[in-house]
């Protein structure tokens, strides 16, 4: 029929990166059948939700079987008991956060898709390489896309240049997904600074927050002064908590954002009164449990339980004398393919010879081409065992 | 700064409706503290979930508290047992889907904004009144909006008319929020074949279908002929079973549907695979079993109640001889106000001389000023009581 589609959707290029991993496992395996593969190409938590968490979850249920405790729609910007949890855990930072700039939602992924469609056609500032969702959420609203880029010359780490426009959208992600880089204190007050000076607003995803055990990086953007007047943060318990399963994150925009003499935190409510109804009741009470004192400490096992594997793997990098970012304050560790392989040929290359997997870093944009990213989300076994094969391989 | 926002959002009325029902009872209750209020205007369901919905929760949140059954990210588009749960409770319907037109999400009311997404700058037609989200999420996106209205004249189920270009996008609502109005399967039918002789797509929301209980309404749309080739069904399990504060959907894209040359099933998928992580396991397994033998026959029983208070009040209406529609397959009940009272002066009148509440049918559009919605989801004894005042009032 003649009904128009969205033709911004042709510009996307298939999201084909996970899918041909899978293909090229699956025909080896076809192949080699003794094949005893490891995968570090885990991009998911793989330790049970705590304890203090699934308590939670199950009262939370239960009362939504009796008459009495049973609630229906959820306050579509979270319950007050959420966003208080949000706000407290701010504090740990020294961030003191308006409860009215807390948004709870299904996860970090539906808010940086649906940000778009509060914004203008702006011209519009991405990392590569980086988490896709950025590019291809402003690709289908026909955005104008510039990238800054990460490499070795700046640790993968780009910071603001004097050809960036004034009056764009910025994109920022630290820790870093794929690169496991961490923006520190000065460098991250660039950025903002720059956004302060030249008109602009960043978007900072912050899910990989709680990787961070260094007090060199700010685990929030508001740490930095000046950063409530000019960015919005992403954050998911995802990782932090374990929660890919269970879905739940949250975005703040400070009353303080004014963009073409609208507030910004006033045209997301509107977005979200319209197009969402608000998070599980049973979820956000397991969320709140998350943001306790016992929930924090028992989050904070499984991610040391994710670090040791990252020691492990970053200090064979650091025996070969190869090059990498990542694996201290982030679950991600990226390095350069040995031999100036392409990303595509040393995953092929891992597979055939160490029956290792892990993630081409060319999937994650142009200047990811001859990187890879491998991923502390294994059990110690297996990742000792990588370990070992990878030192007889690199 | 000069960052660009979304001018359309200016294009947006307030939301008042709800905000201003709240501050009219305060102020009342303020100066009449002794006033018993029933509410009628109750949108969201009060009956706790069913036990056969509770355990298959609880047993999915445990499965999350360990290692051997945690799950991490869900499929975006929903889990195959979940899908295959759908596709069978269609099979009710005598509809036959296939498991990749099904796409489970967080709710209907998502689904429904989120879907302008993958359109291009079509005309929009929105039912007069209506489910407020619609028209929002169109005006959001700069559409051409056109409303083919309802009145006493079609009994707020209108028609196909000359008027409406080809190659258009058409809301329709059935059982209607908030008329309660249905679609016969031959009315139904002139809308498919209209969309199918005019290059038309359907947006079919059928939230409100288990409260059909006549043969003489379909509770799909597919079950007429053609209509996989020109419509969109989205649905819900928060009226049906509950979930409103649970939250879980779905929404159908047959495979048939192609518009300029796209097929609009593929471009969902990239849209929800890059803006939507899927729904919470928990979740899924709650809705799950709300659609096995035994939840389904639970889910019923609840309906069953609410249709009590829908018999109670519309039995009233009949005596009364007041011009209404909905209260039979539909827990709404929309009546002409009485005297020709518009819709807000007939709240505050109800108010005072009956201390009931309900909701001004004008804040679902132009066509209804000068009614009233009433729901059924309260108690039987306030149900009864409220009809006892109403009886003395009108």
């Amino acid at each position: 029929m003649n009904v128009k589609i969205n033709e911004n959707f042709d510009n996307l290029s298939e999201n084909y990166l996970f899918s041909e991993i899978n293909k090229r496992i699956t025909k080896y395996k076809e192949e080699n059948k003794a094949a005893d593969i490891i995968k570090l190409g885990i991009g998911d938590v793989t330790l049970p939700l705590d304890k203090t968490v699934i308590d939670a979850l199950i009262k939370a249920s239960n009362e939504m079987g009796n008459k009495e405790t049973f609630r229906g729609y959820p306050p579509e910007y979270g319950y007050d008991f959420m966003k208080e949890a949000v706000k407290k855990y701010y504090k740990r930072f020294n961030v003191e956060l308006d409860l009215d700039s807390i948004f709870i939602s299904d996860g970090a992924k539906s808010d940086l898709g649906n940000i778009v469609d509060i914004f203008g056609n702006n011209n519009i500032y991405i990392p590569n390489p980086v988490y896709p969702v950025y590019l291809d959420s402003n690709l289908m609203s026909g955005r104008n896309i510039n990238f800054i880029n990460g490499s070795k010359d700046n640790n993968f780490l780009p910071l603001p240049t004097s050809d960036i426009k004034k009056g764009s959208i910025i994109y920022l992600c630290s820790p870093n997904n794929p690169t496991g880089s961490c923006y520190k204190y000065d460098e991250l007050k660039k950025w903002v600074d720059f956004a302060l000076n030249n008109d602009s607003l960043i978007i900072y995803d912050s899910a990989y927050e709680s990787f961070i055990s260094s007090d060199e990086y700010p685990h929030s953007i508001y740490e930095i002064e000046g950063a409530k007047s000019c960015a919005i943060e992403i954050c998911s318990f995802s990782k932090q908590a374990g929660f890919t399963g269970l879905r739940c994150g949250f975005t703040i925009i400070p009353l303080e954002i004014v963009c073409s003499n609208h507030q910004i935190n006033k045209l997301w409510k509107r977005r979200q009164a319209t197009k969402f109804n608000g998070v599980s009741y049973p979820v956000q009470r397991a969320a709140e449990a998350a943001l306790t004192d016992n929930g924090i400490k028992e989050c904070m096992d499984n991610i040391k339980y994710y670090m040791v594997n990252a020691k492990m793997l970053s200090e064979l990098f650091d025996e070969k004398n190869i090059y990498y970012t990542g694996g201290k304050n982030s679950p991600y560790i990226w390095f350069k393919c040995p031999n100036d392989m392409k990303s595509w040929e040393f995953f092929d290359y891992l597979l055939k010879n160490a029956n290792v997997v892990g993630t081409p870093g060319a999937g994650f944009g142009t200047f990811g081409e001859g990187y890879f990213r491998i991923t502390s989300f294994n059990t110690h076994e297996k990742t000792k065992e990588a370990v070992e094969r990878l030192r007889k391989l690199l």
